[in-house]
């Protein structure tokens, strides 16, 4: 590997995002050491220069910034506790998919190890990682953020929270139940028109698109709405009851699945 | 009121919408008579130019274009019912939010009166009536259309879309279960930082209207798979699992109303 000055770096778990996030690393220069439990995965960043290492111990004692992401918490813990020892004095990055709770133990489970710990959410697909646009949230130890902030910004975007390591989780799950939701809605929707041969491909770039950034415009004046505890309109109330009772109606009259306008039902059920 | 050598419209239904695309046919000098079963409605455009019509029958009697925008589809027939004698030789061009289905029916009843009808959604909010944003759907008389095709530009950007009376409702309910999907999850994204005293406006301008912009975006992506029939990844099922059960528990833990996670847990429950 190349002595580019820039400082070395280690991520564990090469999935889809963990080795997207490994190859913007080596992209910026950063002696990259990757390591996965099915060691295949690390093969195409080993062609673009990083080091594979053959255990977690040595992924961990190649580099001051430890990167982890895994599938879920209880993963990250099964793969760190057997070499818990060698996190002291170094900064772990969890970016791994949790709860806000879990991102709060897990951090204090590393200041017992007496590792910094920063919890990160990744508010972007694969593919984004890399660009500006890939918004990554940080909450935890402000100290060790700054100290591997320019590694962090290859990735995208940095926005930094907060001290409390839950903050990250929270907003990052706020947001993906802001995407699902909208999913949803969308699955519902491609799925009414799909019933009178339209494309969804056709359907979603003449109109869904065009919409959905128009609502999105709006999302402000409902933000406000909900701030100022203002009341929604009799007429509003009224005027979404019959929409809502149109669309369950018309969904299942052009056979619609069940199991797709249910997010829809629901929303009305508890409107 | 002055000759503008515009059309004479008329607009039956005065509530937020009605009231929009009346004042929308004045601007454009279009000599314009409304209706609305609460006379006072009819105030604030009279004080524009509107001539407010004592019945019903004087409504429909004024123009050959008859716009109807009122609550829902029982409504539009109780009120021309009486009057559906006089509709014959007009052009009727309902925007009620209605199914496919009522649509279609109201679409053969007229004809059976000798009236050409036009069904309308519009997928606006009644601010943006008016301006170029604003998209009006429209299926049924092409003829009909095309005879009004300039005073109903002045409402926004016209989209029609065939033949099938049915096609505007069916877009219009699609995009609208889009909107509510996103709307709810919006919902539970605000309860979710609020939790933590962020405001609502604050995470909506600043994270939350950017990842919805890009979500929007990656949506033709969605649509490809969706008319190609590709199967999901089994990695991103699971990812997906675990940020939907993470988002109810962060939800739930941080003490977010049940009625508002509802439509996420839906989500889960048929994910």
């Amino acid at each position: 590997m190349m002595d580019t000055g820039r400082s070395p770096v280690t991520v564990i778990g090469l999935g889809a995002m963990g080795q997207a996030l490994a190859a913007a690393f080596l992209r910026a220069g950063h002696p990259t050491t990757v390591w996965n439990r099915t060691a295949a995965k690390a093969e195409p960043l080993v062609a673009e220069g990083a080091v594979r290492a053959e255990t977690v111990a040595e992924a961990v004692e190649a580099a001051s910034l430890v990167v982890v992401c895994v599938l879920d918490y209880p993963a990250v813990r099964a793969v760190l506790e057997p070499v818990a020892a060698k996190l002291s004095g170094r900064v772990l990055v969890n970016v791994t998919n949790g709860t806000a709770q879990e991102a709060r133990s897990t951090a204090e489970w590393a200041a017992g190890l007496g590792a910094e710990y920063v919890d990160g959410g990744i508010m972007a697909i694969p593919p984004v990682i890399g660009s500006p646009e890939a918004v990554i949230l940080y909450s935890g130890s402000r100290e060790a953020f700054d100290k591997h902030a320019d590694a962090l910004a290859t990735w995208g975007t940095s926005r930094f929270l907060g001290s409390d390591a839950g903050l990250a989780a929270l907003h990052d799950l706020a947001l993906l139940s802001a995407m699902y939701g909208m999913f949803a809605g969308v699955n519902n929707a491609i799925a009414m028109v799909r019933t009178e041969k339209v494309t969804a491909v056709e359907f979603t770039e003449s109109l869904l698109m065009p919409w959905l950034n128009s609502m999105v415009a709006v999302l402000p004046m409902l933000a406000e709405e909900v701030d100022s505890g203002a009341e929604i309109s009799h007429e509003r109330k009224l005027v979404e009851q019959v929409a809502l009772a149109n669309i369950i109606e018309t969904a299942a009259t052009q056979g619609v699945a069940p199991d797709v306008i249910a997010p829809i039902q629901s929303i009305k059920d508890h409107a």
